[in-house]
């Protein structure tokens, strides 16, 4: 069968995220592992009213092909959702996207050659990472701070990757909340990262996904937002803030890359649900969505809560984490030498489980570092969870410190 | 802008074909272009009952994110569809995919390196088309005669392949009821397939949209049912006999196949809308499918039958066309000489509208082909337009006979 393959799903793999996220499906098990919202989120009613409502009033537009750069109508309402974050585009600048991943999808197949280079956080996505790779790019992580990445580092790699006459294409971020880290960036530094990608002629994909889920903190604008010259390519989506059973997202920018961009979905899958873009239209046109994040945050906001006492009180010394201001994830490092995934099998014992860290970092550092998702738990749980993910790094220190045997 | 874009994208371009179409939606223009199905054959009483009772009822489930290769108890009842139709599979070797554009678009992207061989036939489905070529795939196209692909043709082909070191993955046919041509395969002829795949050590995707919207002739089996060696790709989509607007599809392989085709839907959407998939499972479970399709195939029955008589009523001699006996499409070819893109605007001014064939052939021939779908037209409007469109050719037929002017 091998001879079949071609050479990029000769180099594919399953990740090992996906195979260690089954085991910690079984109910006894307190699982912060999940990258899901909390189902009680979901705007259920509201949405069972429009998808009966829909098909039955307009099932030959709900049940039918939609185009490819997706439904005008859901266009025109996702528009004025970002033009009220300080986003102005216009109907040839967004298209619709089977979600956020089809969007990363259709970045790397639009912009990368095999061997290009694209910048990206250490931690980052995972999804990217796999698309990006997927069209063989190269990928250059550049270490992430508590107020964002590390921008001299980045300068510096820039200059050295251009002295060996490499071709970079884009930085990809995740400024506000980001998955895995938690981590949101300062205004100061967005501003620093546009001036680079203006000098360095780089354009900047920035993945939004959590960025309306802010609970704490002000205001910071988009990249988006800031940009002045079309270099940023802004993905947003519903999945976080409605339902990801939707999948539903848009991708927005510059006029010629949008074009591309619709031209390689048609290939990809012709076009987006026309039923779930229905849901998403009706929704946005007939119900308050600021209201309804409202709630969602207030949610993630008393769970993260919970989650940050629960680390501060059960936590051994030498243990950090991050202190997100939005988003679903937290992020904690472990003292150097402890290995994640190697402690992974003693945590699932105690019955609690987490995402191990290394698979999100692109140079493969990361092992003594963790993300740990408070959506989906509840208030018990995450306390309970805690307590006992506490006890299993405080073995774990006991082990590593106690005098080897010989 | 250009340098930011990958090689696919450069050679990327927005079909002609869609260019066109957007001409042929005015009202007034009696349009025989489109491809998709009839509205009314959508059973959407029974989908805005199950949405609703499946988001309200199920809403932690329909409304979130979906497992990578697919809801579990859709493809229990897809696979029980299939096996009515004589193909064994299991779990393991079925994948839900965002219809079946998605399907051969992971399937490209999991056989085929730039410069890989694919057999196709000429015509053959323009989607297909996108999706081999976005990849690089050099495409060879083999005649289709009245029973399926010319086999001696392919034979050939093969052989000068083989002779000059050309790598081939696969022989892609749609054998049942072809977009565009209508055609249906003969048994001897998916026997004599599979025997030179055998053979030759080639794999073959069998694209069946239309499989099930058999109105006459007897039952051929498809030539997955006929595969004892694993060697067939099966592409079945509910798009035809549920409704498109779901986007519900699955590719049906040997397990290594259907193992890698879900790494790749990983990184090209993460999963299939879990409502939709919802919604077809439901469908599936508490209603008739059969029951359901012999309505369909009544509808597309009489609106072909129909087509059939106002073609042989008004066309011209040296028209030919084919009469075929499910899907919803029907294909003419003109004598040589005429060009039915030149003859597009003229049918246009006439208000009627068909799809230019040309598109459809790999290798720049059928010219003088075009592509009409009796899907959407009312019984009434297709005498009509069959009419207008009778005129239009006459007449160009008349100014091609006419003696050039100097």
């Amino acid at each position: 069968m091998e001879r079949f393959f071609s050479q990029r799903a000769r180099d594919v793999r399953r990740s090992v995220l996906r195979e260690l996220l089954k085991f910690t499906q079984r109910p006894e098990i307190i699982s912060f592992a999940g990258g899901t919202p909390d189902p009680g989120t979901f705007p259920w009613e509201e949405l069972a009213d429009i998808a009966a409502r829909e098909i039955r009033e307009d099932y030959a537009r709900a049940l039918q092909y939609s185009t490819t750069e997706g439904d005008t109508g859901l266009r025109e309402e996702l528009l004025k959702v970002v033009r009220a974050d300080g986003i102005e585009a216009e109907l040839d600048e967004i298209v619709i996207t089977t979600a956020s991943q089809q969007g990363l999808d259709l970045i790397a197949r639009t912009l990368l050659d095999p061997g290009d280079v694209v910048y990206v956080e250490l931690p980052t996505y995972l999804g990217a990472i796999q698309a990006f790779r997927a069209v063989g790019a190269r990928l250059v992580g550049i270490p992430l701070e508590e107020d964002g990445m590390d921008l001299d580092a980045l300068r510096e790699r820039i200059a050295a990757d251009k002295a060996r006459g490499e071709r970079a294409k884009f930085i990809y971020v995740i400024p506000d909340f980001q998955n895995p880290a938690g981590v949101r960036w300062s205004e100061g530094k967005r501003r620093e990262l546009l001036g680079i990608a203006a000098e360095e002629d780089l354009l900047v994909v920035e993945d939004a996904p959590y960025r309306a889920l802010r609970f704490a903190g002000g205001p910071i604008p988009s990249l988006k937002a800031l940009d002045r010259e079309d270099r940023v390519i802004f993905l947003f989506t519903l999945s976080k803030i409605l339902a990801p059973g939707l999948r539903i997202a848009a991708l927005i920018g510059s006029e010629g890359i949008v074009d591309k961009i619709v031209a390689m979905k048609q290939a990809a899958d012709l076009c987006t649900p026309a039923l779930t873009q229905a849901l998403a239209r009706e929704f946005l046109r007939r119900h308050d969505l600021e209201a309804h994040m409202e709630k969602i945050r207030a949610c993630y906001r008393e769970k993260r809560d919970r989650m940050l006492a629960a680390l501060g009180r059960y936590m051994p010394g030498g243990v950090r984490w991050t202190e997100p201001e939005g988003g679903l994830f937290l992020w904690v490092t472990l003292p150097e030498g402890v290995d994640t995934e190697r402690m992974f099998p003693k945590a699932l014992e105690r019955k609690v489980a987490y995402v191990i860290g290394a698979p999100f970092f692109v140079d493969g550092s990361g092992r003594n570092t963790m993300r740990l998702s408070f959506a989906i738990a509840t208030p018990e749980e995450i306390e309970e969870g805690i307590r006992r993910l506490a006890e299993v790094v405080k073995e774990e220190l006991a082990a590593l410190s106690a005098p080897a045997q010989l």
